[in-house]
């Protein structure tokens, strides 16, 4: 029976360059730099990687330089979601070929399938995938797998985890408690980060986190934290993560806040494929100095030349700004604006 | 076989004097205005008229003065939910003393029922209702009513109608196409305003809507053009009714818009049971202005003395308000408002 | 100032080989087929048309085939939706190349984005697009286009219409109103089949409707019947059509009973390349004749050799019927069947 | 400064007898159980004691008996919610003349509003009340209390703590980070039984726990272990306590599982206030028997005569289990049974 996935596994962002192309140089380093910095493991195409706004060449790139580069230091999860079963496969026997540990196949997107036909698919995929298969659940996005779908998947030997990005505590408990007296090899891992330590203690195997990509090294030691007891002050650094996680993944869509973070790190991972308006351009300018204040707490990069203000505790602070907001939206719902 | 309720029935808004209490003299004098205005029908106690804020005394004493105020002129369809099934069904026994043509009940609230409960619940009263009873479908704050649900029901002689305020079309042509053919004298109503014309063409027999209590002789000149089958010139009013339902839908919580737009034709319903804050209700005050040139738009008030703005394709203005909007939704962001 | 698009467009299911690859031949007979039929254009790549499970070099095959079957004879509308908005453009080009009539470009996919970044990804495309382009709003499946953001995208010469297909006429009306007075040559079609009279009241200029891939003289008339005012009689049609569509929508994993409709036909589409369990496939075999007696009631194919029970207003039928399916449904999901 | 509320408290379920009436002599028995089998409070009038299905002088009568049998043994959360704000404002002055310790109050039902008219609403309160105030979110029924409304909140002496019902421990720590630095006096409860020792290591206070009424043993021990960092083990029974409220939760009608499971533990509570139909009430007899076989290995009660199979681990057994619940349940919804 093989060994649990277990520890950090970080989905990588895509650095592009300036013509929009994949940065092989820079991600390059930057498999290189996560590896030393600590994570367990990386995964390509992860939604973090925005593996939809890649071409199906690009995917296939992109896994080859992370594996080439890697040179089996840390094992890798490779994203192998392609435009149907049959394509999927085919990624599967590519990315077994570039010497993936295993893949992760997120369920059907865009159309909701019911649960029938979600196992149909995996099932489809269980048979014929010469790699182990992680399911990937992320149900804001794409078709949610049940509890019961889980375990009739987990009747394939060739299906060995899945990661969980619903955030649901208690949803990862039901799977653990239905799958792992089958089969105790199973893996569980979650991509919500701000509660891994929680899920830790909820009995999951480790987390594929998006801010690992930006502070692997506190993301690591949240892990091992948690795996040695040390709950208390593991809490203590989850809370920093979730305000971190929080700012990155609000003020931002998706998966640029993370992107932001990476280049506080030194990275230069260009502009992400999706087109920003003006303004949102001028937000990012301005919001990488936040991110950098609460970096700067954790002593991974230096604070602003112009400091760094409280940002908690504030009260007048914060109920001078809902004044201002509300008086501005009065204003403009009236039309003054 | 009883005829169909057919036209507007007005889901009346409740005046409240100085101390909160119920204002008689202000309903009386309502109940009569709206009559006088060409309504078919009035609905004392339904979401408009707030009947969870009330207590249970006060909601039997506003069917009471609206029974005896209306004399018969119009049929009174009463809202009788009350705690529990016995409670409802002792409503029900009043309102029938009091002269009401029927009852309307929403499916249970608070918890979300299945299907089978919320049968279980209307078949119990169904069972012991001296009065004619119709559902109250409001999924958006009650237990969902589905359409085997509905057939259901429609086959307790007691139970004469639907009222839904889904406001989904396809939805009242699915509950019209399964239960019509069985019972030729069910009645369904819509409470959604704002698309009352493509209702009637679908088949249903009027609405209990909300905008009724505004500008009653407006909601009952779209029904009698729509019932002609002057389809053009009733799209063009539904067009106005819904811009004015909007406002007074979204840019006030619910529902309050409505309360502002029954002061500007002259009654005097003070304050909402619900709290405002001090932003609110400045918001209201500033609010009633836009309200003021949406209605004298049609003639039934004077436009406000400082004069009415354009209000539709003003692009220009609508990218700066948006603009300033963003900007300072980034500052505020940023902690530095 | 161009024309609007008006009628009814047919998003086109795709016809596969017993090798799951495009079956041209099928396609092409199936193009003549529509265009013989009286629909009033043709759109391929919709998420009827599964665009999301095909390659992007079978994307770019279809509306190739589909432009040089068509022959000029009706205008195409090609969706171009591709991994992010540089491939979009290129698609663009190309099916402007082909001699399509516009593009239809779906909101970004898995991902929901905001209002500023939906607007920002179609500013993109309409600045580099040399053909005209169609927004297509389905927030079942993708990010949502809401009112001030097609507003706002009204600006752009080249974006010259909506197909929307959340269903909601009120949203509908909401649209027109804003947009109209702007771009009197805007389009609004709805996707939204079991509505599209009462849309068409609201001002709707047609529809891209999936049963028009089963049923397109029906779908023909109805839009015809709408268009002369006779709206009691193509009332009635619409309500065949919601039946049929809700058995097609409904009892399938979308879009397989739109495909098993097809086959009834006369066509031969073959499998899906969605996997399906063994319980599917046989569900899909037995629920077709419940289809072919919908098609048979009006005239458009022979009923089945057992005969068709009634459908309506016998409800002990009905119920006996659910109960059935519903039993086998279990079975089969235990896999005893 | 006050000391925070802490443990678990009891939202207690209302014993009715064969009328239908609240049976006194069983609450004070059920009272006086509660408190000897070792809950840390008492919480009437909570969603578990289906405070909207009591009218308002029963949700009275019952604050009036708990308050005079406790006399004071442990302290009393009393569920103070009326139709409006003024009547709440009354129910908590009378609480607080009964001796009750605080009272919990639910946001806003029905109706949703928004975050500002929420605090609008339990500002009103704070202002009057004479007694602490703790909120109750409960998301799923009731109008959301968001991160920023409550720490808008905390700055009124009188609101001490929040009950969330929400399961959602991010939510959780970010309620926690945000209020604690300024009010370390407040008191966060979780509602959500299956993840309460999760939520006790992000640094929640205890729990308004259903389960408490049918195995307040279980969850007191549960509390203790946490509290003294014996995760493994408490994991361990929080995992049995996840499968016991999930068949109470999910395989009936909320909250009748857990009044089966409160009969099962020697009390007469009557039937629930919500109409069952036959199949409901069959349905509720043979559910107890496999709520018996859960209770019976924790000790609590003898497992019933027929004994009880496996549970878990064995996928045919509970494959049939399932298959033969689904076909009851269908034969049932139709009225067969």
């Amino acid at each position: 029976m093989a060994e649990r996935l277990q520890g950090i596994f970080t989905p990588m962002l895509v650095p592009l360059d300036e013509h929009g192309r994949i940065n092989e140089a820079e991600l390059r380093r930057f498999v290189s730099w996560l590896i030393s910095r600590g994570v367990h493991g990386l995964y390509p195409n992860g939604s973090t990687g925005e593996f939809t706004r890649l071409t199906a060449e690009e995917r296939k790139q992109i896994v080859q330089i992370t594996c080439d580069e890697t040179r089996g230091r840390v094992p890798i999860l490779a994203g192998a979601a392609e435009a149907n079963a049959k394509e999927t496969i085919e990624a599967c026997e590519l990315y077994h070929s570039y010497g993936a540990r295993a893949v992760a196949i997120v369920s059907p997107i865009y159309y909701r399938l019911s649960p029938e036909s979600v196992f149909a698919y995996f099932r489809e995929i269980a048979q014929h995938s010469p790699i182990d298969v992680t399911l990937y659940n992320i149900p804001m996005f794409a078709s949610p797998i049940d509890v019961p779908t889980i375990r009739r998947l987990a009747e394939f030997e060739k299906i060995v985890g899945i990661k969980d990005s619903s955030g649901d505590v208690a949803f990862m408990m039901r799977m653990i408690a239905t799958v792992r007296p089958l089969r105790p090899d199973f893996t569980f891992l979650t991509g919500w980060d701000c509660v891994l330590v929680p899920m830790l203690v909820a009995g999951c195997d480790g987390g594929t986190n998006a801010a690992s990509n930006v502070v692997p090294e506190l993301m690591r030691s949240l892990y091992d934290m948690a795996r040695a007891g040390q709950l208390e002050q593991a809490m203590k650094l989850q809370n920093r993560i979730l305000e971190l996680f929080d700012v990155m993944l609000n003020q931002f869509e998706f998966p640029d806040g993370f992107r932001a973070g990476v280049e506080m790190r030194g990275f230069n991972f260009g502009r992400s494929r999706q087109p920003q308006s003006q303004a949102q351009q001028a937000d990012r300018a301005a919001l990488k100095s936040v991110l950098q204040c609460i970096l700067a707490d954790t002593g991974l990069v230096e604070p602003p030349a112009a400091g760094c203000g409280l940002r908690t505790g504030n009260v007048n602070g914060d109920k001078l700004e809902q004044i201002v907001f509300e008086v501005m939206e009065t204003l403009r719902q009236k039309g003054m604006l």
